[in-house]
């Protein structure tokens, strides 16, 4: 019998028993649509008592849809916007930033999915010219697609050079739980107080349903959000099903706790596989994705019990998730499995 | 203390407790992302029992998301795309059809929100003019946003003189569930068995939490569907729990149980309001809005117990919606609060 | 022999020798790319003489391309722009207003081409509702399709309204030269006087090769227009041989006579048709635009030896436009022509 | 005084002598408007006697709108391009192709432009895969914005391997005729019979005023474009006067004598600056471009006499273009005072 479980994405995993009941505890009675009600103003309010008061939070569908809507609300259609060569809305959004925005992106590039001033500095350049997209954006993902972090020095050296350069920062926090408990920091750390202006504050990969989060740092970019979200189709009528999910996240740590386990599981994995003669760990373990490079003839059986995604096929790199429901038991499984087909 | 029933919408009502039952069943192990999965299968297998076998349906987060997505499947940014004043497309959706198909609209006359052949023929004009955006598609809303329905007969003279043009026609079925029980008809009836092409199949009005469907009716139009549909943003990563609500609305007939019962309260409202000395219904109830003409002086007093949005200010018309969870002592409350406030 | 003169389009005449002779005469030496050249200077200043010293002017390529890059400046794309429904930006442009600003385009009654505040006022709502494009910009044509004019008070009395709304005018005067000198005033005070803030400035119909110059009146709305003009492919690289056409334009009145002489044929044109028995003129005419109704059986007799277009077919309306190279003698042939068909 | 002859852009030389003659003797006589006349038919026989006789040709106003309409009839919005990091549309376009297409642009490595299929192939992926831009396009350059060459070898090699992908070739030939003239080889060698799918076919570097074309050598691709060029603000009212600048340009080899001279002139000045010590030629000069490292302390008095750009300042390389009237004269006073500078 297939395996329902496996390391393929976070995103593969249910909804936490915590989310489910309280969108279960909400659902009673009439709450006006769009927004406008008493359970998205408390999601509010508790995503201003972990991020600043004078912030600004929207909430809308989907990651691709928090990060495009984010960033037309930045941006005009001549700028470009600068990011890793692997990230998210580079690689995996169909071309939606660029469609939605009309920008140019401008990818660079990341070991391990990080990018640096100085991959970033070259192309500040043409500034004033028309002919020439002008850089308005850089966009880094914390934690990155390969499951690495920014310290947040590394983060505050890219803020400072791009508010120098007159630009806006913003981060893909999709995974913005798992990096800040990794790094044991509260997430307005890495984010706000880090110089970041617009935030993709990422709830379904830990734990929730569907939702994500839009947080504007800084002042004066939201004038024209609420036209520019419905129009892009991220205005959710029954709203407070998603601002409850948001609510539950952060009422008694769940966001901490699902975020603290998928990486704990990373580390485990990591750790286990990485004893396996045969298993190379690819890239720094640091939050809740482990890659590994692993011998080719064994992945077919491997995925048949457990599915996960071949990264890089020319070098048999895989990419393995762990999420808030990844058990100790899976990961036993697992290694074993691995170790027993490579005897 | 506020009321928190009303007449405002029925996107205010909350999720059907079959769906939410749905929603907590399907909440276990890992489920592969982005509707690769048995629940989406399920789903589609009911869809296909009561749509017919041969279409193609696709699982989008909102309304507005199933209209652009569809539409855009249907069209070359040339193209023109017809449709009532009043409809959705034109009036409540913020551009987001022009913005993402590139499209003209072309609004015209509807008597209730219903357009007719007379109406549309004069804009099928200026084919193979090149300075001319080029007719394409015909939307129809069924039931309409006043609340009145199409029968069978004017479907499908819309239809024939539609595709003799040679163009393609649309349904925005936002309340198709409402309409097919107030004709006593199934849902297929209506939609593809009348000639339409594609439908948007809502699920979020008739008593789901989020999430509606794209039906395809006519082969051939779905080839480019995937990519559209995720670089709209309007592509669920844990497509599970979209699936399942719409499997639970095909399941024991829910579909036909909400609507039937959110059209019978309508019928109920119509009619007690109707009697009171002073208010005027004025527009024939078929479905779930009922719309009224009330004296301006009481709106604010009324709106404070039970809330609902005014239509038109001009002449004091009101709008007025049923759903799934309006109960006869809402309708009872509400109309003796009105009769004695003209007391 | 086919007669290679006619009553098509203004835009089917030749080039005006005096315009020919610029173009002949900068054509020396080097000039620096894009419009930081003496020419378009030259030019600039010429224009400013005629509509104020603090006037923007730029040029581009053609109509569709001034109206288009004007209106994207005035925009964003959640905006309306209300226009009369036999507008060029509605009817001739294949949707290109629609597809680069984003914007919905509301057509309004507009009898012979003209639009009234009556008309654009009940389209002045949703102010601050998301679902709903945001009115942003009225757009006349002037002269119109029709060839019939506003007067000043019309104007003053639309941009009056429009601003008391918080909205922009926009004017295509693609033919204001020929309205200006029928209504016997200066460009300018039908334009910038009379409240409009930006103008598409028409050239090419009035005896230029190419090119056609957007005017912002308003301050404060040009500061992305020089990436919108690249973005949008109307930045021509050997911009001299554009600026030296108005230059010559502007230089002996030239624009005045053009105008003139053409209005004048158009008079004459209407007179000596009129006359004749069927022959019924169907607007007013006050520009380089004559409709007529005429019997349907002589249309394509007289298309061959003179061509031109049917207007509208249902009541056999045709067009007939008259250009600065229009002769007393074509008139005369024409409706000669006509008079012999009809006996 | 200031020299108006400089070494800055080929656009930024004058209108070739046979071409102005052509212009002039056009301009007599009503020509039916945008494209459908005698004058655009002869031109389309020129250009199809050059590249074959069932080819489509289509002209536009200027390189942006040749290279982003010819990618519109190719691409849907969900597709990406790649293309030289250095390429036209990477680099000048101000994202035209992007905001136009709605694609993504991919820029790959390309020492001194050009482009190899090592360099392709690793962006060939993702196929089938929503999530990821499809591969579409590989859009090349030639003469490149380096001034150098594709042997015929290196551009079937090219198109060999996208065509084996299901992918097609774009070229952007704003300057094709020197290539084609420095090759030794018909432009048809380079283009069509080398595989290239759609071609920029560039005029207005090649002495003419303005007005480029595109050719689509695959059959299929144009079944829309008369709509997309329409909408893209790129036909042009009064056709003729494009039309007879490609017939002169193909008419007693004029084309191929501009470019002739224009490359001699850039081997002259090569040779020349090149033995100038403290000159160092540092691209291949192949067309009609040089690229030399030069010491900075010179430019600014060098740029007053003969205008010319810095390409990189961090190495103080400049860019020379030379033209169809460039003379031997340029050539020498130019390199003379260099020579000057530098003692």
């Amino acid at each position: 019998m297939k395996n329902n479980r496996g390391f393929a994405s976070d995103n593969n995993a249910s909804v936490h028993p915590e989310i489910m009941q309280a969108i279960i505890d909400c659902n009673t009675g009439h709450a006006v649509g769009y927004g406008d009600d008493e359970f998205t103003r408390r999601a509010r309010t508790k995503i201003r008592d972990e991020f600043g008061q004078d912030i600004e939070a929207f909430f809308v569908f989907n990651g691709t849809g928090a990060n495009v809507v984010g960033l037309r609300n930045m941006t005009q259609s001549f700028h470009s916007i600068i990011c890793a060569e692997s990230a998210h809305i580079q690689e995996d959004e169909c071309g939606a930033p660029e469609f939605f925005t009309g920008c140019k992106l401008i990818p660079v590039e990341a070991e391990n999915g990080k990018i640096t001033v100085d991959a970033i500095a070259p192309h500040i350049r043409g500034i004033d010219f028309e002919h020439h997209s002008q850089p308005r954006i850089v966009s880094i993902t914390q934690a990155t697609e390969f499951g690495t972090l920014y310290t947040v020095d590394e983060i505050r050296e890219i803020s400072d050079f791009v508010h120098h350069k007159g630009l806006l920062l913003h981060m893909d926090g999709a995974r913005i739980a798992n990096a800040a408990v990794a790094l044991g920091v509260p997430m307005r750390a890495i984010t706000r107080d880090a110089g970041v202006d617009v935030l993709t504050f990422g709830g379904t990969k830990n734990g929730a349903m569907y939702g994500e989060c839009i947080l504007f740092f800084k002042p004066g970019l939201t004038e024209s959000f609420k036209y520019y979200r419905k129009q892009s189709m991220q205005l959710a009528s029954k709203m407070r099903y998603i601002s409850v999910q948001f609510e539950a996240l952060l009422t008694n740590d769940l966001w901490k706790r699902n975020a603290g386990h998928s990486n704990a599981m990373a580390q485990l994995l990591a750790k286990r596989a990485g004893q396996i003669p045969g298993i190379r760990i690819s890239r720094p373990v640091q939050a809740n994705g482990v890659f590994a490079i692993i011998p080719e003839k064994i992945i077919k059986q491997l995925q048949e019990k457990f599915f996960f995604y071949i990264w890089d096929e020319t070098i048999s790199e895989v990419r393995w998730m762990t999420s808030w429901d990844t058990t100790e038991e899976d990961i036993i499984q697992f290694t074993d499995l691995i170790a027993n087909l490579l005897k």
